[in-house]
């Protein structure tokens, strides 16, 4: 029952597409996360998505379209729809999803993230 | 799959206590809400809540301390908890929480507020 200061998380990480738990509630983590440049298509069969941006902004690619999302906008990304974030220049974003949700869905590789750290 | 403007959401109601549904995702609502004076003491027995403070501050009283929120911060209250919002100064709040989750828990009462809006 601490409160949490997302701007003062932020600054104890600098890599991306590295998701860190930051808190946990009803079954869903809120993570925070870096992004910069173009991370993989992929989609969650069993969970919906929530960017939130806290600074800066990207672009969510869909195939069909994009929609970029700015600081104070949000974006949920529907389970089974394929997606790809992408950012031109970093960008801060807050995550709420079930603790299930694997960073790149049913796309693994090489950027795929098990055990995030909790920070 | 549109994104939201979480300012543009807050300048479209102005009372206070009575949470607006944004969006909903794994069974969970984000919901906008203005605070300003004192709420009820109440608790959830099933529901966490999330307390993301969008713009101003308040304060959330527990029965053995007070903790105070501000912009860029936020407060997860865990299911069973009793606690009370304070807001000396009108406050914006974005909640994260269960469909389920009634504004006033366990308390009801002239603030309870049930079938929210959409916006």
């Amino acid at each position: 029952m601490e409160k949490i200061n997302i701007v003062e998380k932020l600054s104890l990480f600098n890599d991306h597409w590295n998701p860190r738990i930051v808190a946990e509630l009803n079954g869903q983590y809120i993570k925070l996360v870096k992004f910069q440049g173009e991370f993989v298509w992929h989609k969650h069969d069993l969970e919906d998505e929530m960017f939130l941006v806290i600074k800066g902004n990207f672009t969510m690619e869909f195939r069909d379209r994009t929609v970029e999302i700015k600081e104070n906008e949000f974006l949920i990304v529907p389970r089974g729809v394929e997606h790809r974030p992408v950012a031109e220049n970093e960008v801060s974003v807050m995550l709420f999803e079930p603790k299930t949700t694997l960073n790149t869905g049913d796309a693994k590789g090489k950027l795929q993230r098990e055990n995030l750290g909790n920070i």
